[in-house]
């Protein structure tokens, strides 16, 4: 395993627990307004006439043309427990590629070294 | 019919014409990149292991984030065309909202007339 | 008055027009995450520790530098209505245009336009 | 010439005057700040180590990914005044539209319309 | 205090003295034009009609729209230079999360987390 | 030589060597679309009735507008190879910082940052 895929492996559990720290954070000191956002944002992903993964395919898309980092690891984590195989992934890429452009290709530099943490993180039967 | 309806509804096909007018003079005098590209974006949106209605989906959700009125209605046409159900429309139209905030909204507006356009447009008959 | 002047004099009702008769169908046919997304948006700008005028201009900011015609539209009505003066909305403008640049500049060409139908529609008597 | 080539051969002379009049608006009403980010605008592209064409180009191809139709449109207008060739400019659409994706394509749509309303105006021997 | 709070406390430092580093490299050595955009920058934001404080909400709502962690930074700090309360900074978190959506939730996070570091090093007697 | 500027130095490998890694697996991974993707985006900075180094300077503008430090810091290494001076670069800087705003001066501080790094990575002797 390279440097650079061992910096990137410890970034999974780092990732996770400064969103979980931080959430908390927000949810006791916002506002209502806040609170009610967060909890509208998780609905928003809950099955319904579209499927779960589908739903966080669609998140992905819009995360990766928007260019968010966090957004992105977020969503091919989802993506990844809601079963979403390589090949669906990768062709999601190829639609956030094509629609936003090469500006897009950083993102999926760390969109690729994050999905394979997920997949790593998952074969060790973490959740 | 309101006025709005009447004057939405005579856009559908001065959209259409219009792109296909530009994209043909584009065509014709572009270099070879601009060539290949048109034909990679169209390319990126056929059968994989994602299907077509999927596939337009997130092109959907990508051109509502990244708020560009024409490139909505060019999916949304073909979402309609990929037998895409308006429900199924508008849970991905919430995910675009959610993820891109009340600035999506003009463009949702705009979006929920193009689709009624669409629907009346398919209903005639027309391709 | 000037032929632009005309022109823009007219789409102060056009633009209140179709946004209520779009949002009256988005929420007619919208999903409940649609519908709470609208009420959150309208409860954002109540008075709190910031008030009204200050909340808008708020929004007003940050529209601009999305650059988004519609939202900006909104945001300089709701400030007008809310008491905000010239000298408050241009500098207002100010920052918008420094954080976001030249690109802000026809949006803000649009921004005065409006800006002095609002003023116009509000002498009238107009709500 | 078409519908749509008569519709936009009209929009040279509209843009450039609603242009013209709303920023002496803006001028005339705006604060120090905002005359003297207007004075800064105007001098960014004048001649220095790099010429006044290349030196549009480079604003060409910034406006072009931030896909803001009146930036392009001026800065089209100040690439012919410069001598920019038609090669030259689609070269620089070429890298706008890989840069930044399928979602800058309606944007090239009406910049090569505008292209052509320079071109014939130029022809007339307007300035 | 977690790791995260530390890794976080040392990064306000690191963020000014890197800021002041460049901004000297910059002004050393760039156009006249890069000094008076940075001039006009640090004058838009003094009291005129508005406030010092309400400018810098101004500019921080702007600048988590536009999601630029450096910026929030930066105008986050001004504002509990200039007095801002929490509660009123909230309040514009919100409006920045409403107009911008889910995409300003990680820039939130390092908005609060940054937030915290501020109001420690306020509390140190630090400028 | 700083602390700022010693981390800085180490950055400059560690992009290339990140950036080589990541497109290698995305290369060996990814969909023919991606593939295509990548050629094109290669072919559309030859040269052609624009030379390379006008082209680079093109691309560095997008870059800059849309913020993307790693595309900058690409741009930024392809203009030195092409021969661009020192200031023309700052004059390409001005462009991006005058269309683009504030928001792009953290981007600006560490290009200037990136920079100077591959000046003295040219220096050495290395390619």
């Amino acid at each position: 395993m390279s440097e650079h895929e061992l910096r990137k492996s410890r970034s999974y559990k780092d990732f996770q627990d400064f969103r979980a720290e931080l959430n908390d954070k927000i949810l006791a000191r916002g506002t209502t307004i806040t609170k009610r956002f967060f909890t509208l944002d998780t609905k928003t992903y809950e099955s319904g006439a579209l499927d779960v993964k589908t739903k966080e395919l669609l998140g992905l898309s819009a995360s990766m043309v928007l260019r968010c980092d966090d957004c992105i690891a977020y969503h091919i984590d989802q993506c990844v427990k809601a079963g979403a195989s390589d090949e669906e992934l990768f062709e999601t890429f190829d639609i956030a590629l094509i629609v936003g452009g090469s500006i897009v290709i950083p993102h999926l530099r760390r969109a690729v070294a994050f999905l394979d943490e997920c997949r790593a993180h998952a074969d060790c039967g973490a959740s």
